[in-house]
């Protein structure tokens, strides 16, 4: 069985695994509070040119996410998010539990607009019961959005200014961003992620780490206190200098980027290829998650073989999949992939 | 500087770092749902005698406590613990922040007795306002407890009787679980804690994992939707594998046990050596955590050399401190800080 | 200036105050312990031909919703509610305050189907990563709804056939369900809705009390500790025989239902004789509550004279609004709106 | 059956019922946003000489606690409490459903003290893992106190500053507010009160109303968006102006003060007279609860006549017992009990 169903099926980079060997036996401060933590959150702020970012490190996404959200919110007010946000969708209603409501809008591609955003928080004051309804006080963005579109620099640039306008905070899910900033089609800098948000993460379980996602606060209001957060969500990792190495090897040499562009190069292959075998797509993806629409045979046929996931039934007789790649996909697998579905479209097409 | 202000200054079992850069580049199904995770929990459940028990890997204590008293409780009901209890003091309100109550009992030595149990239950019923306080429903004791005594077999049985009779769940919590159950004046089992208890878990963070810990489930009652649970506290690890691989290098060959014995010996040695000496202790610890109560001056002197933990003031010239030892302490550093001690005290008597 | 822009906007039933008035100086137990409230619990069991039912007395809409949701519900499952849900839009997020998230429906109408609940259950279920969202266990519908339409017998039969089925709750918000039963085109009776749902409530603070809501509990497994719930959410009244004086008034001589039946006959004469000079409505409401469209210029000679509330634009000169009557709603008032409205109409055709 | 068992025995004074009775065809606007509420508010800002407060009305004590509190702590924060405190023992864990830790301190008298409120911050903050626990933010006094003790302006004064200092909001619950204010030992004003701390709240259910509390926030910070807050907890009363009204009935002609002082004198006297004949006392409690200790075969005779609350077991033959008298309590029903208590020592004594 090939895995294509996500982008943590392999463990981590192998660099990770020797520093982790090497460091096993040192002792050190528990809690975050370690020399490595201390370096790799210097080479994160480096990369983002926010020298005056606070840095911290989690250990899973939907931990940072209700951490992040909840460190910032009052009880009532919530967190305007496309309604395919994964804090809405595919966290058990993590942030709920927390006391917050997701505000949620549709959209057509998993992104938000600087305008809905801000017709959404017109609303909500115009009402004259507004105080009968959750105040709108921060705006949830992933990148790459849950099915793998990206904003690009000009998108984020006008939600940020929406959001200082209205009062909102604006916070930026990178769970995969690696694969988001080193895709084509993209134009963001880490740096302009770190100037136009208030707070976002870099996600490393995703992006070649074992686990571990680093929290990055530009908006002081946000930095007070937040470790305090981190403990009441349980993600304050007693060996925490598991995470600084991990993410001190992933931005020493480049590391981060490097494996994100091979993910994100061979996304682009498949994309290319399928589109040249007459493919459509459920959703123009340009990063490693990509969402081909097949014959349900061609389907049965490559289950066999591959794992992949289901993400909706178009027609009858097609559907939807996902295929991710990620920093360990093996090239031969993607040729192989795209040689067995040109394969199995020719024989159906008999 | 030597540390034994924790028993989570080092790494990890270093067969642990092989087994992770063995099964490195393989591919597994995510969330705990791979072949690691089934095996790790298949011989847990065989070491602790509970064929039906359900096995769960959860990332940290503060996460796993938080989430099995949560899926137990009720929205009105409360978590009768020791006022020492970790969920109570160290876990910045993880458990009020999911709307329960920790329902405190003072104690002398960190430990519940079936008559405090019982009694706290009765008096609640009793009381004719009893339902404008919160029900108690479920307990949590921790063993060792967090000033490192222990419950002995009689003990546990007493408590699991008052539970079942007053109709609570018995929670333990077993963070350093090894480390009591090696130790010199244990006379409980894995097994028998399996039984006495609705719910324990096998603490692997700080005995001799990366992270982790296992929570096991007998009571049929509280096995349903687990892992809705697991998920809503951000403690379904994406890479599940990492915590069966774990647990299962753990719990083959028996290291779990051999590695708590380890620790548990030189505890016992440094306090037998301090006790020869005339120190006196703050609690009467067996297992991995001692507090014996030094001169001040004397603890000047070796914190120089050695960290370890500030407990308490005893007197004008005199406190309480922590060391603990655990599955990497070096005998060579055990011997050396009784000998430093030894020194210190000798000079301060000249 | 006359109000129809609520259901409250006067006092109460004058009888009610008499019976407050008579007993004021008498000496109860508190907290809904008393005489009165055991007498209205009596009264309601009958009107609902349930006598086995448990009714408890709560003061207000939001908090009746609050409290019988969350005493239901496990942390990680939520309740199904059309997205125009009271619960969902106008409770300041007060369910997800208490830790649960509304899984909404977009509806037409404002009611849910039994088709829309089946699928809804089903998905959930059939999504292999089910664990990572949040598990359906009630279903919460009002009736009326919150824009005035109300649920046929069958409608109400087939859902809660779909939840016996599905294991769900079926809880019914009654804020306004005099209204609901007495207007003309209704089927149901009290009774019925005590048959089809696990838990309802009939609502006072809309229907002649001062204040309260009446919950009636026919499922046993919700009857257990409601009063823990009551209280915990700041519900149970000191003085709660106020609660139990006032629903006594109201099911003695049949006064809810005579009241309830001037609002709904009242709300039709405005239904009737505005779909008689040609105005359509935003919504085809059979109850209290009337939602005509009409051109912005009359809607502003109006709000000279009348209060009511905005609903909606529709075009670029027309918006909808909302008339309501309530049980203390004059005639004669109801005459002048339509005649005012019938005469602003003509003017304007000149 | 005569009852002291509480302060909320009867209904309202008879001025509210008439005002209610007068106005209750008006037709007003909801949700406290009435005229009466306005005029209410003007009243209580005069009383309190605060001007510039913000003064809102909640229905219940247990609704009006947990807003305040939720309203003013981020989630990791916490409130210091006397261990015997309301919100730590009689609302069902209201508080910890919203979130929050009670930060307990035992007490002798139901009483913090400035020193014990400096010492637990400072030890809070000493404590190198002090983001390990729950950060304390805000002070929670009631006055009178649940065992009827009352705060003395120096004490008040001193606990003010002292949360000052350390950056703590000082909250005072008032449920018995006036009965404190009115009693022999009493030398606060109120306006002292609404100086000394940020928020705090005076009673009505227990004082005159049929429900109601007023909220009086003082702090700039604590007054924004407070609406939502009580919108979230179900304390948004839909007729408010039940609220207004019987706020501004109290208020006006010094009723509040007036029928407080009667429930004061009532408690004087019977306290006094107990004490004559050599009865002692659980507390010394100043203010209108009483809590006379006395032989069991006096209690069981008392009990055939009287409602009576238990408080505790003192000895083998003696309970503590609780006597509260409120503005309704007849002074013959006072004699009657002194009386009846001096045959039944009398009897005994034979």
């Amino acid at each position: 069985m090939i895995r294509f169903n996500s982008d943590y099926t392999e463990g981590c980079h192998p660099a990770i695994l020797e520093r982790l060997a090497e460091t096993n036996m040192e002792q050190t401060a528990g809690y975050g509070e370690d020399e490595y933590c201390a370096r790799a959150a210097e080479l994160i702020k480096r990369a983002c040119d926010a020298p005056a970012a606070a840095v911290h490190f989690l250990v899973g996404g939907t931990q940072t996410n209700v951490t992040v959200i909840s460190a910032a919110l009052k009880h009532y007010q919530g967190v305007i998010t496309a309604a395919t946000g994964h804090i809405n969708v595919h966290e058990t209603g993590a942030l709920e539990a927390c006391g917050h409501k997701c505000l949620t809008i549709e959209t057509q591609d998993g992104k938000l607009t600087a305008e809905q955003i801000a017709s959404y928080v017109d609303g909500h004051f115009a009402d004259e019961s507004f105080e009968h309804t959750v105040q709108p006080k921060m705006v949830y963005i992933s990148n790459p959005t849950e099915v793998g579109t990206i904003y690009k620099k000009a998108e984020l640039a006008a939600i940020g200014r929406v959001c200082r306008e209205k009062g909102l905070y604006l916070f930026l899910d990178g769970a995969r961003l690696g694969y988001g900033l080193m895709c084509r089609e993209n134009d963001l800098t880490l740096a302009d992620v770190a100037e136009l948000t208030d707070v976002f993460y870099i996600g490393g379980t995703k992006v070649g780490a074992l686990f571990g996602e680093a929290v990055v606060i530009t908006n002081e209001e946000l930095k007070a206190d937040f470790r305090y957060n981190i403990k009441q969500h349980g993600g304050m990792l007693a060996k925490g200098r598991l995470l600084g190495i991990q993410f001190l090897t992933l931005f020493e040499e480049n590391r981060y980027f490097e494996i994100s562009a091979h993910a994100a190069r061979l996304a682009e292959k498949l994309r290319d290829e399928l589109t040249n075998m007459g493919i459509t797509f459920y959703v123009d993806s340009p990063s490693n998650q990509q969402f081909p629409i097949l014959p349900d045979e061609v389907l049965d046929k490559l289950k066999e073989k591959y794992a992949f996931a289901y993400q909706a039934r178009v027609d009858e007789t097609h559907s939807a999949v996902r295929f991710c790649t990620c920093w360990a996909t093996k090239e031969e697998n993607v040729d192989l992939l795209i040689s067995d579905i040109r394969k199995c479209i020719a024989q159906r097409a008999c």
